[in-house]
């Protein structure tokens, strides 16, 4: 492709994607296809010869939106809802044109170094100590897995180079967490050869945080049985109730027992640049590590996951693997990011959220941030003022968990159960909106989550308006 | 930022891009920063106000460029030589705005389904057995991390749940792989709890490719220690030479014996699409899994890799697992991409590699990758001819290995392997190139990479002028 065909063919782009974010309200959230739609809808084999670029831009529009879920509608209250916002789309594009792999210093000083100043911003906005040092990974669950490596690393003597198995000096390990606590630190005590057993999930109070108490009687009981702790996971805004572990009293357990404490605080880690938020990070100065979210809760498109630690030195001793074709001159002088962990190679993630945070500023990013728990406390409000709803949960930040529990009408659990599955069907089957679910309590409970930064109070009242006429339908 | 803002800053992108590839070769290859100017020319914090994007945009001129490194110069010879083409920036600019996250089916039917598709189509441009599946994972080092985990799973009972440590019933584990494979390999036996010591590497014959009979010592010496064999990495295109194992022969050893066969195909691949390479599939069908990255030599921006697997459900009962919160109605009637692996979401990366497919066409691709091949053999032929060189090793494919051996100059080892490097040094000081280096057989070898879509006969030939007027130069 010419660049003057890249042109012709960028621009067309760039209003094809304008016009959908003008638009994109106008779409279903989620699509209105069944498994196995596109796959027959496109052809077996790739073509023989080459296809018009004009071709491909029209499938996007004749295929592919109609196939997508619109995690850009403001009707999106799912999961965590997100926000690619436009100057990180814009950054993504370049970072594709430039095509850095940032492996060793030489092979891109731009983002190497870019991602230091990006993460360094970040680390002082959220008041994290100096000495923290961060590196940018594409997900959390890695974000995660690297963690827990290094507190392998600082917990089992050699086992970078012995590993685990048919060691008998090496004896069952355990990693805590809350019964809470993502199912990515499930996949990371499989990948690292921990097992999932290996996971210990500490029941929550009624407020769906860590029992600070049984965390440490289960670590003395794991000692006495001549199990080794390797690692604590708290959690600062766990994904079904967004509930927020008591991360400085889980920390004095860790620094006394010296046990590696990693903190997940994927979705709301971002809060801890809004002042009135100060009371989440207490704790967070003694963390081993804590991974952050932008492409959750600053409107950074998907992926980009930051993980700071106090100990990067640990991270670097575990997984630096320097082969005679990736030596450099600058190796003493600058970081490799291909020593921080699995992936050699790095793509240029920095520079979308260099700009968001310059393009939002601060004050722009505090200010958005609260008008997105202003809407989930509205409607946590609206639940509570609702004698045929429930609230399940508190709401700290964006989320609100809460269930109908329609007066008059005596229902066993699984009834009620039932119940707010269908009526999370009918809500989501509107196309105005997509709400998710969770258990809290063993309960089916509804989820609305705020985060995207198209969402205004309108949506949230219109979400809200289908739920309790779903409710009206469903238990009339 | 508006959709008219929006359109207005990714028109002025659009066009900053074009100009961009217009203009890559004016550019030195390597830039010319050193370590800490980019870091020093930035601000120690974010910015408290928002700043005009056109602020951003000029800083991507004014320091981002300057401390890049240009992937996309014709001149880029190291390590392994890419494109990031116009078709799959384009789509990356797509990828970002649609911002899909495709844990499960519902949250982007198109990326999880078109991957399917894509991924079909590669497999069988490749020539691959039907019952093969492919997912898409960021790079090489994670794919083989995830074909590794899943050889774990097969070799290990119950090591999901149980893991590896403190199990008397678990011996010494064993993967192995050739002198020259890649240190991605290293990386995932450190992640997986098996320690770098459990990487047996296999001497290799006079090209660099495993001596397959010490292979087979190898596993009956550790059957008979008590030791496990988990899983055999065979390289067709070892990063160092290029060199292809003999993944036939590897592949009766790996089914008499029982044991995973990993194929690291990263790099050479993709040239299982053109016929007369026919070779060097041989084996493939036999392979339990196949790691080939599209953004090495399919002309993909950075980062797309794909592994092939004949044993997916085995790569799924390593990885699934599915909290409360991400049940969905469609999970039993369509992939779930999280079960693929660590990664719970995944970008829509499949867009991009549909698109290059559609817009340069299998024959396309056939003719640029054959391209490649001409002159890197056409390096080859000129080192040959010259007597103060020599060739190193074969060039089964766009990579040439070939230090300066100049005559009636005797030398040690050690001088050699010093004026090769002066010559490195000299040569991409000039700006016009960058070429890298490697060991083999002790020895400091130059290695030229032929692999971007902009380089043509004349910059190889600038390349060799500019080898061998160093040489004249360090040597005369």
């Amino acid at each position: 492709m010419t660049p003057d065909e890249f042109r012709r063919h960028g621009h067309a782009l760039i209003d094809w994607i304008a016009k959908y974010f003008e638009t994109v309200e106008q779409y279903p959230v989620l699509p209105a296809v069944k498994p196995g739609d596109l796959v027959r809808a496109l052809p077996p084999s790739a073509p023989e010869h080459a296809e018009a670029f004009e071709a491909v831009i029209g499938d996007l529009e004749r295929l592919i939106l109609p196939a997508a879920t619109h995690w850009n509608h403001p009707g999106f209250f799912a999961y965590f809802a997100i926000t690619g916002s436009a100057p990180g789309v814009l950054m993504e594009l370049v970072s594709a044109a430039l095509n850095q792999q940032a492996m060793v210093w030489r092979t891109s000083p731009a983002a190497t170094e870019l991602e230091e100043v990006t993460l360094r911003w970040l680390a002082r906005l959220m008041h994290l100590p100096d000495q923290v040092e961060g590196v940018i990974y594409d997900t959390a669950s890695i974000s995660t897995m690297h963690a827990l490596a290094a507190a392998r690393d600082a917990a089992v003597p050699g086992v970078r180079a012995r590993g685990l198995a048919g060691r008998p000096d090496v004896p069952e390990l355990r990693v805590y967490c809350s019964e809470q606590a993502h199912s990515s630190v499930d996949k990371a005590v499989i990948a690292l050869g921990l097992g999932q057993s290996a996971l210990c999930r500490i029941p929550v109070d009624l407020s769906f945080r860590m029992r600070v108490g049984e965390l440490q009687d289960a670590i003395r009981e794991d000692r006495e049985a001549g199990r080794w702790p390797v690692a604590v996971v708290a959690t600062v805004g766990t994904t079904s109730s967004t509930s927020v572990d008591d991360v400085a009293a889980i920390a004095t357990i860790c620094q006394r027992e010296a046990i590696w404490l990693h903190v997940d605080a994927a979705y709301a880690g971002v809060m801890a640049i809004v002042p009135e938020f100060e009371w989440m990070r207490a704790g967070f100065d003694l963390a081993d590590s804590i991974v952050v979210n932008p492409h959750k809760w600053l409107f950074t498109p998907f992926d980009l996951s930051v993980l700071f630690t106090r100990r990067m030195e640990t991270l670097l001793q575990a997984f630096s693997v320097t082969p005679e074709y990736l030596k450099t001159p600058e190796a003493a002088a600058a970081r490799s990011l291909m020593d921080t962990g699995v992936q050699l190679g790095r793509r240029f993630r920095s520079l979308k959220l260099w700009a968001i945070l310059r393009y939002f500023g601060a004050e722009g990013i505090r200010d958005r941030l609260r008008e997105h728990v202003r809407l989930a406390q509205l409607v946590g409000a609206w639940v509570d003022a609702n004698p045929d709803f429930e609230r399940v949960a508190p709401v700290p930040f964006s989320v609100v968990c809460f269930r109908a529990v329609p007066r008059g009408v005596p229902a066993d659990a699984a009834s009620l159960d039932a119940l707010n599955g269908r009526i999370l069907d009918r809500v989501n089957t509107s196309g105005e909106v997509f709400l998710s679910h969770t258990k809290l309590d063993g309960k089916y409970v509804i989820r609305l989550a705020v985060g995207n930064l198209r969402t205004q109070e309108q949506h949230v009242r219109r979400a809200w308006d289908l739920i309790t006429g779903a409710l009206r339908v469903e238990a009339p």
